[in-house]
């Protein structure tokens, strides 16, 4: 089973902070006979086949809840209402940087795609047309197979060998980051620069892949970056921005990061915000919203105004995002009523086949965890698929005999006429011999009558298999555009299947319409986004009118597709055992309170600790929580010690490096007066325990807690309902949480992983299990 | 000064239910010396010429927080996981429901006005034509003012006698509903029923009001009957909904109503669910977002579908709101880049203008609070600004000379020859002598050259001061769309001088584009909302191109003007003394914690208390708490009690209401075990404790509390800083914060009031009074 959990390639690798993550290990065993409603659990093998039953000890928490200690409130007070204002001045101008960056980014994506694909695709089409007259097509089959192999074989090694966590699109790492969650490595540059090589040469390589999501990514790592000032990778420090050096703030600015993310790669701004908050907020904040929003219409604008320069026609500001669904004219959109069962009916259709999608994704996973986990192996199956993918697409293309006219106005830009007659082009080619953005944009927009029906069918066939193949190979690569591209070939086929049965050949059924509805029901299907979803497909067709209908399609997609399986998303996070919380407590949990849920008992530590004490506990990994709660003694009394504070293990270490001891003996300080300065530039890596060196005599002294202990925790009595105890968890972006009894004593301590481990299953609420890998 | 506050309307009257908020009023005085940093209060004359530092304690607060008692635990523990999904499919049919009934709300207030206006104006038209030829205008004039009159006069009177809170536009009210603040009788069926007549009436009148912010308080109110499954103005119960039969719920359908309001007003679905998140949530909810997204989609839906039956042309959903923009067609949106600074121009003056239109009503009201408070004074109010607009408008179209020629399409509805050639019409007229929402859509797309700039600018000048004069009246009316026009008319004008500075004549000083831009600063230099409002300017635009400029100019409008003086709704809030509580706490209130902010000392309750002892703690005036901690008394032992739960003032009613008592010397229950259900029964209109009868022998007897009590409530410690506490409340949505020492014994009550008092004023922060009124 090890060698199930162990190799999944986003977190594969051991953090180099050292911290182990929270958990509660030792109760692992003990815990499980506590409730008597584990029925739904009996019955199943001791050895757990797939690790979506687990619950991964290793991934630390973020805190999002600030660390009220005196340090932090003496220089809160210090500052002047002006200081404040000048705070929220360069938030604004923190987000209006990253909307830049994250808008130039996605410029120079865009370009360096379009140059590189051009060339190729123009290689290969001057190739097959010499080829076509003289034979020995395979010559070209092979031609493009190289090509596509060598550039996915590049965007393979950077990502298998350099950096795995920038593999996929990283929106699950992004969701599990704005949900509180620190996944290593994901927010630093080093990351962003595989992602950006690696999205470059695996859409490049035709690969059935997007470079939209990845944007996201990008966004999050630039808003990180640029928030604090300081790159760790680089060694640089700017000395800027220093207050912003904390979870709290740097969540805010990750979350208008990912926007600026949607918002470049979609034109959609407000898309963008709503994605953010969908998968990040808890609190929703107007001023932060209202941030958010600046940066993603920075980033949006960005991208247009530069994209309008290279384009040789500046100041046009119409190509708002990567992806550009083309105008949908006035006359076209319109639908009527009784389209709306039509629409319907295709999101189930795109819930089916977004479930089917994500079930076999899933298997493929678990497969690809099991036996292709070398770096090498990764490598050579991106190959592989690259490979297969120019033949399965060169095989479509010669074997397909729909031929169509290549009117005046035509605006395929590769037209390839392959066996056709002069003047026509094969249709099957404007699928596949293209990038798929473009691609998408032809199923949207191009004449009725452009493809026909058996193409169209072959090519969701293959398209489908291929883009689930693809996703989870070890490049940086998106599923929006392969998800709306089979969506919109096969809503295009529906579209021309309705016409053909109606027999008056109405205008209502214009292909391009049900290609839209389509698209929208797989993507919806497979990625179980819904607001955000909604709003990004009608800010990227640039046509308000079909919001009901691309609502209601996605609503139909999402509740068919939830019926067989989670959302892919979500698929990929369980298989990566991330304590992930939810919007709510699942529903039938109100039997459970805070005295089951925690984790019990609880190393506390005395406001003044022995040194010794302190390095013992911190070392010790079998208790390797991340929060300590501070308790006082009360003299000459043998009662347990009452509650006075929490501390984290971050700010332990930093007190030991800075040997922050008393020594009682002489009762003077050895230490400098430690400031917020110093937990500022330990940030966020802090070092682990091990590399700090504290000789037997330091041991022997006492350190004072009091100045750096957050004094007012949050606590809950023991009675608490698990519903209470989450939302407590969830609303203020909860860490630690401490179980208190009605005299204020520390009984326990509720962690993410302890409300995180129980979800909804099929039979009722069921219970994860809590591993250390 | 009791004159000044007593009378504002829209809380004149005392609440039926009695109770009569929190707060603590007894330390009002004794409280002042309390902190050193008072500086900013000093030097102030004792007597407070304007209420609005004042803090009114009448207002209740809404409990967001559900009442974790063991009833209800009981309840939910009992449900199953189908219950909880029937549940979650009953709220989508209730927000289904909302969205349909607010949807034909508007379409009904649409038709009627409509027909109404149309009638009238045709007939003033003709009777115009009459007198033009014969002479004897003055008699056109007097027809025009005492149509208006009359209809003014029968919506004043059904305002100002029957139903004094469904005055003005219902924004305010709907914005402290969602914020926690219970505003007696804003969400009943009578002023919706006051409300619908009433702006039909205004707008028919020729009032300078829109339909549109009226829409935003019907949806609530539908939302809030419809979700509780009866009417008790009707005294109908339909035994369904039973479930949300509480603040928590109800609170999340109110949201979704106001959102549908937003949206059938504008066609705005996502401006809608922004609406209700930037006003109302403080727990941002995937689910509840995704459901309040579905009632505004039904709603503009509705409204859609239903308008196009009447227009006879039955599926054309192309009229989703009340209001429509026009469409802005492709190659007139476009903009440059240098553009760009004219816009954020145009914003800084949408927020001076703003800013002196806040002012300006700021004093007018003032003065109406001060001196216009009889009803009979409002209705004659009244009707004087509406023969003032007839006869100000009148004048305009007399005297201006500005004859536009009638083309063939012309899109007037009521074209007015009076002294034009044949052929001809008057252009000020266009404006004028229409409803309001006509000349905004002229002002967006009429051609250039339509309006010269002495009319726009005359038009400016006079509907400036008409509106001002007008918003606060004792009508229902709304104040966007006099923003918009307003700012229509300006921004045009701007156009064209900028056109006719521009020697070239070019193509860019497209004159609606720079309407557009104006309306959208002016209403925003007026309302100051950001997010929300760019989203609804865009959705009613139709057109996302304009998205960032519409952001600049609000962002703009909203700086400058913030710099001068709050935005309209909120100086209306402030003016009722409504404890609001913004996003964050006051920047600089670090300084103050939980033991300075606290009511103290605190009525509390024993677990098993006489209940004579609670009736004279509900009697008592003085101590006018609604929440009362539950405290347990250690056996034999002096020390003060320890938290134990905390109980409802409105519980505590209900449980005497059933006499709910223990008989200690027969030690026997005299009552039938209580339910849930008796509490939603009595729910929201719990009877005053005056008017329940408890004897002498029922005051010897005991109430055990145990089972009512919320055992865990939310606790701090006295050290937690304002932020600290102020987050709590506002993520949570909380009541009552309970202040607790290390021993968990109850040291004093945090409420709503508690922490609206401290606000940011120029010169620091300031602490609020407490008042009765």
């Amino acid at each position: 089973m090890a060698n199930i959990t162990k190799k999944v390639s986003w977190s594969s690798r051991a953090d180099e902070s050292g911290a182990t993550g929270e958990g509660t290990p030792l109760l692992n065993g003990s815990e499980q006979p506590r409730h008597s409603r584990q029925d739904s659990l009996r019955g199943r093998p001791k050895e757990i086949p797939h690790n979506e039953k687990l619950l991964s000890l290793k991934f630390e928490s973020l805190d999002y809840d600030n660390i009220e200690n005196q340090l932090f409130l003496e220089e809160e007070r210090r500052m002047s209402h002006m200081g404040f204002r000048c705070l929220e001045i360069s938030r604004w101008v923190v987000c209006g940087l990253i909307g830049f960056l994250t808008g130039l980014i996605a410029c120079f994506i865009d370009i360096v795609v379009e140059q590189l694909a051009g060339m190729k695709y123009q290689v290969v089409k001057e190739n097959i047309e010499k080829f076509t007259e003289v034979g020995g097509l395979s010559i070209s089959l092979i031609l493009w197979a190289v090509f596509n192999s060598a550039f996915v074989m590049v965007g393979a090694i950077i990502v298998a060998y350099f950096e795995p966590i920038a593999a996929g699109s990283g929106i699950p790492q992004i969701k599990c980051y704005l949900n509180g969650v620190k996944i290593p490595r994901v927010v630093r540059l080093k990351t962003l620069v595989v992602k950006v090589c690696g999205v470059i040469c695996s859409v490049v390589g035709g690969l059935a892949v997007g470079k939209e999501g990845p944007m996201i990514h990008s966004g999050a790592v630039v808003a990180a970056g640029v928030s604090q000032g300081r790159s760790t990778s680089l060694k640089r420090d700017f000395k800027i921005f220093e207050y912003f050096r904390r979870d709290t703030e740097k969540r805010d600015f990750v979350s208008a990061g990912a926007a600026a993310g949607v918002s470049a790669a979609f034109g959609a701004p407000v898309g963008g915000v709503l994605f953010s908050l969908e998968e990040g907020a808890s609190f929703w904040n107007q001023m932060l919203t209202w941030r958010i929003f600046f940066a993603s219409m920075i980033s949006t604008f960005t991208l247009n105004f530069f994209l309008s320069i290279y384009h040789n026609n500046p100041g046009d500001l119409s190509n708002p995002g990567l992806i550009n669904f083309g105008r949908f004219e006035n006359e076209s959109v319109a639908y009527n009523l009784y389209e709306i069962p039509l629409f319907i009916a295709m999101g189930a259709i795109g819930g089916l086949l977004g479930a089917l999608f994500n079930v076999l994704n899933y298997w493929l996973t678990i497969f690809r965890i099991r036996y292709v986990h070398r770096p090498c192996l990764q490598v050579m199956e991106a190959m592989l698929v690259a490979a297969v993918t120019a033949t399965v697409s060169f095989t479509m293309i010669y074997f397909s005999n729909d031929c169509q006219p290549l009117g005046p106005e035509h605006t395929e830009e590769y037209p390839l006429q392959l066996f056709c007659a002069d003047g026509e082009y094969n249709s099957m080619a404007t699928a596949f011999f293209n990038t798929p953005e473009r691609s998408v944009r032809s199923l949207f927009h191009n004449q009725p009558g452009t493809y026909n029906p058996l193409t169209l069918g072959l090519f969701t066939l293959t398209y489908f298999f291929l883009a689930c193949w693809t996703y989870g190979l070890a490049v940086s690569a998106g599923v929006f555009i392969p998800s709306l591209l089979i969506g919109a070939a096969w809503g295009r086929l529906f579209g021309i299947l309705l016409a053909s049965i109606t027999t008056t050949g109405s205008t209502w059924a214009v292909p391009g319409k049900y290609a839209l509805m389509g698209a929208a029901a797989q993507l919806g299907g497979i990625v179980r986004m819904t607001l955000s979803l909604t709003v990004i497909m009608v800010e990227a067709t640039g046509n308000i009118t079909y919001g009901l209908p691309i609502m209601l399609v996605l609503m139909t997609a999402k509740i068919v597709g939830d019926y067989f399986v989670e959302g892919l998303y979500d698929i990929h996070i369980k298989l990566q055992s991330v304590p992930f919380l939810h919007w709510e407590a699942p529903a039938t949990s109100h039997w459970l309170t805070a005295r089951e849920v925690m984790s019990s008992p609880v190393t506390c530590l005395n406001r003044i600790e022995k040194v010794g004490t302190i390095v013992d506990v911190l070392s010790n990994t079998s208790t390797n929580h991340n929060g300590f709660p501070v308790v006082v003694q009360v003299a000459g009394n043998d009662e347990p010690a009452k509650l006075c504070g929490l501390i984290l293990r971050s700010q332990l270490i930093v007190l030991l490096k800075h040997k922050v001891f008393v020594e009682l003996a002489r009762s003077r300080l050895t230490h400098r007066k430690l400031q917020l300065k110093d937990f500022r530039d330990a940030y966020p890596r802090f070092p682990p325990i091990q590399s700090i060196h504290v000789s037997q005599d330091e041991r022997e002294c006492m350190m004072d807690l009091t100045e750096f202990m957050n004094a007012t925790p949050y606590t809950v009595p023991q009675e608490t309902s698990l519903p209470r105890v989450f939302k407590l968890f969830r609303a203020l972006g909860l860490r630690h949480l401490v179980v208190v009894d009605d005299e204020n004593r520390v009984v326990g301590l509720v962690t993410r992983k302890d409300l995180a481990r129980y979800h909804l299953g099929k039979h009722g609420l069921e219970e994860l299990q809590l591993a250390q890998t």
